[in-house]
């Protein structure tokens, strides 16, 4: 932390910081200068919160110089975190492809999916079956018959599965059920949420708030790794932007700065980024480009009606050519599929 | 909602949608032009999913032009709604000042804090006693200690209180000490959350996300008042931009945005959203000046730390200048302080 | 200036750092503390691009403590600048009122729009004659015979002129009619106009840019202001957000944070900003609460069209009631009309 | 166009709409439901400001539906254009790789480093001669010596030069050193100068504005295009959001959006939009994968100061390193390098 006291701050209330600083085991070091006096303040800062000396008379700012979080950085841990589920290994060499529809539909509906992504080559199968929803008249998805179908099609075609989690309530429930447990970027910023996943021991797929800043997704996933939920997954998935031609503009610069920043795997999920079918399959390929340690993607199973515009769901010959590039790309960025 | 299709959609794919429409219980129209169709679709369209026709073929693009919310729209209810508690009432004449401190710390500061807003004409005694923090190592308020001092001061100075709620679970805890519950923004997209408040009988200050849409917050209002719970005070506090020398943009244009679609009362908390103690009051007339229907301030019991840069409370001879200020706007604006 | 070392960084990259520190002129004070050093660095360091410190061995980051301009700075000038114009003074206990209509369409559009505005109680008729365009196929304005419709109103009824300059070029063409060569927001990153800007001796209204920080909006000002043209008056203008329900987001808090920052009068334009005629009077409002030292508000001539929804123009009516409200609001803020 | 009427609009009001639409020769489709009538406009509407019809009396709302930008639409051109520049062609095959010091500083800095890029494989050279600070106080750049230092280095190696034009008065005296005029993105908003760069026969590279939507920079693509030159090349270099680990949010996705919508050549600049130089390797081989059509990267001449954090050039070796990585991608992209 580096406190800058203002130009017209006293003797007295420059010594008042110093001694607060001492108080909080900090050490501080000080140094004037013509017009201001300058405080670096070291130690393990992430203990103390900056406001206790932004409210201090003379104080003009306080800059924050080390990581909101500890556990989730690398500096903590300087070797990547491989999180292992079955035989998938997010965080390896190997790149994982999640593929399913947004909401379990019907058991002809999952089982046509399930069989055609599992064919094609990808390890978990994803599928919403309890949907929050912006609108309180939507359809909020099949529920606890959701993901029992979602386990018979899993099984029949040697998958695994990740499923949204909506409400605390409903961990223990879905953890009947599925392998990976997904948090919803609406709820990122829930503490209560990620301190009860932090209690599980399933992995847990973080997903990005759409405004969240990295620092701040990074803290949620200290939440969760603070509860002793080490097998932490994040995934970018678009941040809310003025630009329109993409539902939200995926920030695909996000894989290399957690990269840098932290030991835990990342994933990118190009269809709820983008919301748009025709972009998914150059975004897929950025973001293996980028570094990314999985994808997510919306496989849609009725061909006829994915020909079209709008919607972001690949229908199954678009997922095939997605996989083929995919693996294409894979050996050339030295990751495997 | 209208429905644009894309110059290379056939026949067959625009009577698949005109189809569709009808099969949905709302009148196509359909306008035919030299180089494509639009189809204008009327009726309540606030139960269908546009997604519904944007994943059909030929379709280029889905225009709403309802809004996406019901009960919560002037449409709906013409007239203001105007939200009773105790002796005070969000939108009408009176303009409501909360005040307080951003946590209840010790039963002498909340107790001092008290009897000075009282004093000086607040009508709600805010106070944290559950913190929703960003960073899990930070002090995450009293708990039910914290309510039970919040409720004894504000006894005794004739105040009601506003707190805020952090989880679902907490709902009947606080509602026993609490006047008005307080969603916190970071939740505002938590749906299931927004679903039991709307169980509860206990009005409900609900917070702009910070970077939700008003069409957003009005969805989140929608689901309160679909559970049946009608009393609903929407809370303007800031937004995320690019700007950084205030911690949010304060969205005061939201504040006739609200009123214009909307017959819920709007408050405004330019404490949490300029995150400045300077920028209070010339924001806080601002807010009035546009309309609010209330003012919600933090205020802090130490008045030699409140003459410093960086933290957002006002201290008691601040408040007191503020509140001087609010009263002699009210009248030139048609309000009541 | 504060230079924050990498924790990996060497003794001779640290010598380094404070040997270029003293090259510049400038003061070094190193902290060395258990993990890291940190150097502040005292001084005048507006002259110096931190990008220096930034490329060199060691340096984690580089955090500036001054404001990245110096004569627009209120340090540089506690005094309020006040600019005047004939009878009115930009940064006085008045608020300067400039209404007119968004272009010159013809003379009897203009006199009629001058004669009621200045009946109304405005000082500046403001007007474009030169239309900078999105769309290059639009109308781009009426040019010089547009300026001269504006002076002839003007004239006839005491009224002084803010216009566009569209391009350096136009700026002694345009000064020969206008009192106020107004900067449009799509130009305020034009270095080279505004360096143009400063050579003239013609007060300059420089609208914020949509996209633009306080900081880089105060640098353009200094731009003008080291040209050696002081009379700069900054207009807040709306910036660019994820909200669409306003044109743009109207960043009121930015006029008490350019009073804090600067010595420069600011002024706001609800007109461009909210982009809708029904949200001007709200906001004129609340930027004259918020301390606005002038408005711009378009005002359109033709009354039977004004009363619908989507433009951003007001009619006479409407006009006049703005202007009602905003005498009455005067003097509770302690200034005039 | 669809023009939405406000449910309270009159007959004769919706009249006037469907008069006025005929009046600019388009044709009115109309629609009339239970609460609101919808107009749909077929015809060449990127003549006709919506704005015309946004003021009218009973108007709710009128929605685009066909691109602002005409010449620059896929639609009007439906096959790539190819801008063939020496031996390079944007558009092509070819991913072309431009790379230069941010400026130009001396004779044997920009001599070692064309030697350096030539021998890597870049086929451009970039350097600034003219430099837009953003601070007045700051490096202005070499000037017309700095173009012809470039122009000196790049012949000695066989390349070709690209850059910024800062003013429009430099159109002709840039022309005379350089084979491409950048267009700098903050004044990518300038139309003045846009128009001008359309009657030069050069190529132009058109930077994105830091805030602009893909619409606004295919607008000014437009006005370069309605000029008569041909050759425009966009360049992505980053959008300004919260985010503030890079410098700019690199917006991948506008390289394929770009490239649905338009005919034109788009290509990347990681350097700019990350700002720095760690992250540059990942991020060029992620707009590469996107689909860009070229990449411009920023080389330093200095190894010693380029091991550091903080910049956003790379040394000589990270740079070699880069162009190995691109070699591998390539052919796997159906490109070539």
């Amino acid at each position: 932390m580096v406190i800058i006291m203002s130009p017209q701050a006293t003797e007295e209330q420059i010594q008042a910081v110093v001694d607060k600083i001492t108080e909080h085991k900090l050490e501080p070091h000080r140094s004037t200068g013509r017009s201001r006096t300058v405080i670096g303040v070291i130690g393990t800062e992430i203990d103390v919160d900056p406001r206790v000396f932004e409210m201090m008379a003379g104080v003009a700012e306080v800059i924050r110089i080390t990581e909101p979080y500890k556990l989730a950085s690398r500096a903590f841990r300087p070797e990547p975190t491989v999180v292992r589920v079955g035989n998938v290994a997010f965080g390896s060499e190997q790149v994982v492809v999640m593929a399913g529809p947004c909401s379990v539909e019907s058991p002809e509906q999952i089982e046509s999916i399930a069989a055609h992504v599992a064919g094609a080559g990808a390890a978990v199968l994803r599928g919403g079956a309890f949907k929050p929803r912006t609108n309180p008249y939507s359809f909020q998805g099949l529920g606890e018959e959701g993901l029992r179908l979602l386990r018979d099609a899993a099984d029949a075609h040697g998958l695994l599965i990740v499923t949204e989690v909506v409400e605390p309530g409903q961990i223990d429930l879905v953890s009947e059920y599925a392998d990976i447990l997904q948090l919803g970027a609406r709820n990122m910023h829930n503490f209560a949420f990620l301190r009860e996943l932090g209690r599980t021991r399933r992995p847990v797929l973080l997903k990005r708030g759409f405004s969240a800043k990295i620092d701040e997704w990074l803290q949620a996933a200290e939440y969760v790794l603070s509860g002793g939920n080490e097998q932490v997954i994040l995934c970018e998935r678009g941040i809310r932007t003025f630009e329109n031609h993409t539902r939200n503009t995926m920030d695909i610069s996000a894989i290399p700065v957690v990269h840098r920043l932290s030991h835990l795997p990342v994933i990118a999920d190009p269809s709820h980024a983008t919301g748009r079918r025709e972009h998914v399959l150059p975004m897929a390929r950025a973001a293996m480009a980028a570094g990314a340690d999985g994808l997510m993607i919306e496989v849609h199973h009725d061909p006829d009606r994915s020909v079209s515009d709008g919607s972001q769901s690949l229908g199954f010959g678009q997922f095939d050519v997605l996989m083929g590039e995919l693996r294409r790309l894979a050996p050339v960025l030295g990751r495997t599929l």
